[in-house]
């Protein structure tokens, strides 16, 4: 399935960035979860662009809750949450409609779907519709965090400017999750903040890495093979727009390593089995080791920017030139962040679903 | 599921290192293709390890096509292929059946099988199962050449050392393919053999950087969301043991860039749009743009190494040290590369296959 | 997955008889199909209750489609439809909050979902759901009906009464969709419908066989074992509330005969391969022989009956008596005939995109 | 997938009818299982035809098992089994190469295959499938064994002659495995065997009716709408040759009845929730209530008959004559009861491990 994915716990989205609302439907998750409209609100808030460094395009988010909670707790069936456009200004978008926006799926979008596409503002490919995974993750990082399970994602690095690294990896996850520019180090924060900015007054844009880790996972979830933890929740994450990298734990860096260096030792602590490094980043073929499970993506500079481009008008088979006009974020790492958690979450509710059955995710279970 | 993948096209692998056997059913290919035994056996050693680079265990891989296969073509209907396990010495492993290789995937799949699991050289952890897949991509390579679509990888990276990069896509895949050690720059390669030899007489290993590129493959192929390209290669990719990185295009260098570097130019070029550069690797918005698709694993050192590594003693839960005999691999990365090619040819296959349906790679269409 | 079904083409449901709204996504269908409102109306009040032999609740069916269409046509992209429910009396409900309702979900329910579950009107379990199939699957009609494929449904018998047989396959399907009421001898019609009051007039209800033609349908589609026709047929038939049975061709009939009057003869007829009989119901080996597919279900009384009934409190553990009030049908059958048709031809727009690709249903290919 | 089904628990299935072997992979039974080679054996045998009633084709089935079993126990990884075809006498086929025999898939599977499918004795499509089927199965039905979980099927009719009714569903479980010919009363089962015999006689086949019980099964599982009980069983179900009809516990019979004889009235018995009647085969709204699990399938009547047959060259395209020599079952319906236990285990088991977790199978759990 295409817009569909997950086994146990599923996400299905819809929707089209300048179509009446993007929205998700997320089944299977246990019953009796408590859902928290604030939170989910909060959620969204982080996604929300917002000051300088975002498009000034700002969408309120409104969501709807249309299924599969009573009483304000999950029914266990599935969960509808229909999200409205409402600042749609599609008018910007008609001098790009024959225009393929380099970096965008505008081209691609019209091999496949051979004109019939919604094209305005990326239609069905707009970074738009992570706004209903966020909204969806939002329950399912509440169903783990009922579960002593904590997801959080830190800017790891952008425009070249790195983060500090993970260190306590509990309060990490807290303190990333409070912040709304997910940088650890708050003057690491303002330079990158400066390059962003820098960025979008020369009309160009920049990219940069989340790294994200979950805390409190239990040891031996993940199949073997296909399934494993790293496939599973690398096919989710490269479904997000701007994702074009996943590595786990030490990830490229491995790659110069030798075994010697790059291999966990195990040892016992308090009675459990830890690994003194975490270099594999909680996963052992492709399961579940009980330490943090940590993972980075890339995430490319936004494709929307303001300066000139080359490019193809794909109705008329020619060269042309782009300039964009409308509104356009010189990044989106820090708004991409909470989509990686949401969705994250998602998956690990469902491999948590399908190890342990679909009660497990259940309060009080 | 857990030992399939694919929708129109899948396989399903089985088998455990010092099993009776290890084997694949690769079901859903298109009927009519020739199926070219020499061609699955110079695929098969390729995988084979050979030389002072390799481990001494040496299996014939002898396959045996149980079904799916009439007059020397593919019927449609699955093909089964069983590699019977010839060369096993279960005896060698015998001492450190209690003590989780650091690693491996031998604490994991405690924790999963609860002791049940066959844990004589990895059991189904091991590494030889990609032999089954290796045998079934021949057949996956064969049906996509008939298309004109090529596969092949080289080593981009070992022990730090770096291969030159791409140039001529069609003739590196041809080059690629040619050789046992897949390194364009012969001078590269005989360093990184050096490198490797090093580690070996040190009792350690190397891990490095496999590039897979296809030229060929027609735009337009690729699904919204869940199933991006990315997202299905992805899967595919992190199931083979020892890769923790993956990247299409530029990957993880993206977010060192600026958007109006990273961007792709579109071109008109005889009659066909093209992009100028392919940062993205052949893909944008998740479906293919009709440039080549490139993408990169990290594939970690070789965990066994024979110097003395602390770990934990998994049934007495205590610390242990560990010291490996045995035959062991001081790199996989040369053997890899055709297990890449052959599970990316797989997937292709199936996309190929959901695309366009299930006679498109049938001969003569 | 559970509220998903599909491959190519795939729907996902959601929504509780009486929370805020019934819907589906229809996900994979080819771009360029025309989306007649009015023909999805229509549906939708074949489905709708109407007269003495239906419940006096009568939801006006008002259903909004939030995203996949684009001036008129669909984009290939999911098509996310809700329909609000507007005619909730939730209060008839309270009385039977803790009693079982023989023959409904409500216990089952409870077991699964543990006292979370939405009881209100059988909630998630309600033949509300049923309404958004019915707006998907008239878009998935029309699609079949511009490759000349047509798909109807006759009430071959109602409450021990038997309408008169299929004669002229083509004529039959669209007598069918042109009439209220399924049956195609109007004298046997109005017998129906009279045991249908007498039945409601007793407080109790009735059933009945639908018996489905599918005229037009390519030869050469379905997959051997497991994705056979029948069995994707069946699969989906299977869920809508109420049927209880599924056979194809003459089913179970065919339990009784002989080979040689059970087999189809092939002949030759004007150049192409038919058979002279279709006890087969077109299907042979699970793949489609080019014969109409026809199939049969059966279809039980509607279990909310106004007789006192022997049950249990499932809370409190105790044997109870049930008085059913509110608005009951005494049969659906009626009324279940077009969710048949719409679930069918959701499934054979998947069968074909699987089989000849995803573009397959475009207009003009 | 084609030839694979389940999700938790799944199966694969490959072989042609005159290739090397038949096999299937069982993936993802929890580990600790014991595997029984003798019960194997014996459900082989019982699937093996003899006697007059039977082909007189016999093939030893001795299976071979690949992987997945260590010390006599289920590792948790994939089962592959392989059973060699040693009694093939493909020359008895030649003469019908080109004609369509009718009722199998001879010609669907060339519209299907284009001419490369193998035909001989039926190819992939033959029912010499399901003696992998049964191999696999017998292992499912350890493993419910081991929770207190029964399945057996009794021929309810043949050629149109009905056994007595279920009454004691246990002990008719157990009287339907301990015999060969599986019918409760042994006078009817000897007037079935005589109208068996007298088909045979007239080169001419029969049918019937399985009716299968499931004892112990839990109650609260299956899944809303699509994957209901009924979907899930019925899909698996029609993939075995032959079987035309299927329904849950009375199935078509409710279609005659009023609500307030098919509803089944809930009672406590001994502090359980029970029914009184169980007219709805166990499930209510797709979910066990955990009543007995009933349903019923029509097998259709050999479709190789003596008897001469009109049909197509399809090749030529031209009307022929049919005069099938070689080796045939007048009755497959007593051979194919094992077939439908074992594939019922498979699907219960992955039922099971979906609602209760992947160990919830394993001994001691």
């Amino acid at each position: 399935m295409k817009n569909s994915f997950g086994q146990s716990v599923s996400v299905t989205l819809f929707g089209e960035s300048h179509g009446s609302a993007v929205g998700a439907v997320l089944d299977g998750l246990a019953p009796g979860i408590e859902v928290d409209c604030g939170f989910i609100a909060a959620q969204l808030t982080k996604r929300r662009p917002a000051g300088k460094i975002s498009t000034q395009r700002v969408e309120q988010d409104r969501f709807e809750i249309l299924s599969g909670v009573f009483n304000g707790k999950t029914t266990g069936t599935p969960i509808a949450i229909s999200i409205p456009n409402e600042n749609v200004r599609s008018g910007d978008y008609s001098e790009v409609s024959r225009l393929a926006r380099p970096g965008h799926a505008d081209y691609t979008a019209h091999l496949k779907y051979h004109g019939f596409e919604d094209f305005r503002g990326g239609g069905h490919f707009s970074g738009r519709l992570t706004a209903a995974l966020v909204a969806a993750g939002a329950i399912a990082l509440s169903a783990l965090k009922g579960k002593g399970i904590y997801v959080g994602t830190h800017i790891k690095a952008c425009a070249g400017i790195y983060d500090r690294e993970l260190s306590d990896i509990e309060a990490d996850i807290a303190a990333a999750n409070a912040l709304d520019f997910a940088v650890l180090d708050g003057e690491i924060a303002a330079a990158m903040r400066e390059e962003i900015e820098k960025a979008a007054a020369d009309g160009d844009s920049v990219g940069g890495i989340l790294e994200t880790a979950v805390a409190g996972f239990p040891p031996g979830v993940g199949e073997p093979f296909f399934d494993s933890v790293e496939s599973v929740l690398s096919h989710a994450l490269f479904s997000i727009p701007a994702i074009k990298g996943v590595q786990f734990g030490d990830g490229f860096a491995l790659s110069e390593m030798r075994g010697s260096e790059a291999n966990d030792a195990f040892e016992m602590s308090e009675g459990r089995v830890i690994t003194k490094t975490n270099r594999a980043g909680g996963i052992n073929g492709g399961i579940t080791n009980g330490m943090p499970i940590v993972f980075s993506c890339a995430v490319k500079p936004t494709p929307s920017i303001f300066k000139t481009q080359k490019t193809v008008d794909y109705l008329k088979n020619e060269n042309a030139e782009l300039s964009l006009k409308g509104r356009h974020d010189p990044a989106i790492i820090h708004r991409a962040r909470v989509v990686v958690d949401s969705l994250t979450a998602i998956v690990l509710c469902d491999m948590l679903a399908q190890r342990f059955g679909t009660d497990y995710l259940m309060p009080g279970r």
